[in-house]
């Protein structure tokens, strides 16, 4: 199997053995805004065309080349959905002789109807949905993060949280970037930004306390930025977990880092999954394919 | 009395009859950012040399001048705070013969022991202080929306809510932007951003929806700024009115008319104080000083 995570900015191609065991991998900067329109199969026979030429395995890609930007847009799938679901819908390109599968991200509904959508953590998702227990909910950190409940190996719903997206603006382009700096994380800093999210007033309000804190002189240009970080990540685990007492989280291994010291002081326990493991549901994927 | 209201951006004075009426206004855009170091009685000068040449006429200011970055840092006031706090800790500056007096600003702190402060909402403040109840909240919406607790005339403590700014970033910087055209506002979008506020999930997630909504075709353009403004002006409404039935709103025309409309979908009953009295405190501190 060729597995390929392909999205915005990137692309990973693994070229996998008979078990799923990575052979060889490739990366390059070749995401999808990189790539030209009409020049989706050209881009992939230049990164793999090799691995190609040498056989008949299956290619399965996910992530944003199925999306309207994508090399096709590949229709969301609504939840619950497991690896039937997804594989039953996967949608086929073809150029020349050769052909390869697009994932199709997931969507669903919350209770006042309005959508939640996902592409390319899907296969995350899969990849550890053997080892969740019968009800899991997993959290995926990151500039959307997302929080996914998990019923039975399927993914039964989720919501999307503009934590990485909202901390980057406000301190690119706020009144409170205007006091910080980049520095080393300042783990008391953040731990108080955590803390805070759990006092009256909302996060609009406590937002405002990076700035007067930095004005009274409590919080360090390097501080202020750990501190916002501890705010926005606690005011999300607050809202997402809505109770929960025990979460999974999926991500990089610094920010998965941070989201269990967050968690540790609201008393929920964290468990971190693997966060190589779309590669293992891109096999399976393409397993199934054959089968 | 002279009364100036020098901002970050724009300057504003006002020569006043002994009533309190207003004989002669004039509005540049001297804010504080375009005048260089040590200029700021040049600039005064400048701009209202002849009115100050015809008397005795006290001068009071207020509004950023009184900042770091202003002719002198005036300290803030703990509060609470009522004209007679306020009136006690005004500073002069002298040039020449001449001399003027600069309003300070506000502080206190919250339960939690973070600060607030503001610089220059505290006249407009003042100026409605007489109309109100003996125990009174009063909104002042804006980029740093300010909500105060007022008892007997008194400015017992507030807290700055971050609406205004995150709009404009969200808007301006992050993916939610990509969809949205300046046009009419939407005022059915704008109610449904309110009642969103009300669910389930919190502010971060409730702003990926704007995207969602976009995505799926149930927003254009314009009614994705609208119903984003209606998601934080809900969130700001609800935690910061803090189960109060009755708000006061000190604001322009235009933005108050919105807060009205999400505070009345929130059943909050909302009155509207006039936005302009800040230079009726302002005459008031002058002849305060005078007496």
């Amino acid at each position: 199997v060729i597995a390929i995570d392909w999205g915005t900015s990137g692309f990973r191609a693994y070229r996998l053995d008979g078990h799923g065991n990575i052979l060889k991998s490739r990366t390059t900067a070749k995401g999808i805004l990189a790539v030209p329109a009409g020049g989706f199969a050209e881009v992939l026979e230049e990164q793999v065309g090799d691995w190609i030429a040498q056989g008949e395995a299956p290619i399965v890609m996910s992530g944003m080349v199925g999306s309207r930007q994508g090399w096709i847009e590949v229709p969301y799938v609504q939840c619950p959905a497991g690896f039937a679901e997804i594989a039953a819908a996967m949608r086929e390109v073809r150029w020349g002789e050769r052909r390869a599968r697009i994932v199709p991200g997931l969507t669903c509904r919350d209770a006042a109807g309005v959508h939640d959508v996902m592409r390319g953590e899907e296969v995350q998702l899969l990849g550890v949905s053997d080892e969740l227990p019968a009800a899991a909910l997993v959290c995926l950190p990151g500039t959307h993060s997302k929080w996914v409940v998990f019923e039975h190996q399927k993914i039964a719903k989720f919501s999307t949280y503009m934590t990485g997206e909202a901390y980057a603006v406000l301190k690119q382009h706020t009144i409170l970037g205007r006091m910080m700096e980049e520095g080393e994380p300042d783990a008391r800093a953040f731990s108080e930004g955590v803390e805070r999210s759990d006092e009256p007033g909302g996060l609009l309000h406590h937002l405002f306390g990076v700035r007067t804190r930095g004005l009274m002189g409590e919080l360090g240009p390097a501080a202020s930025a750990s501190y916002l970080s501890g705010i926005l990540i606690g005011h999300e685990l607050r809202d997402a977990a809505g109770g929960s007492t025990r979460v999974h989280i999926l991500g990089a291994p610094a920010l998965a880092a941070l989201y269990q010291q967050a968690a540790a002081s609201l008393g929920i326990e964290v468990q971190a999954l693997d966060p190589n493991a779309a590669v293992r549901a891109l096999f399976r994927l393409g397993v199934m394919l054959r089968g």
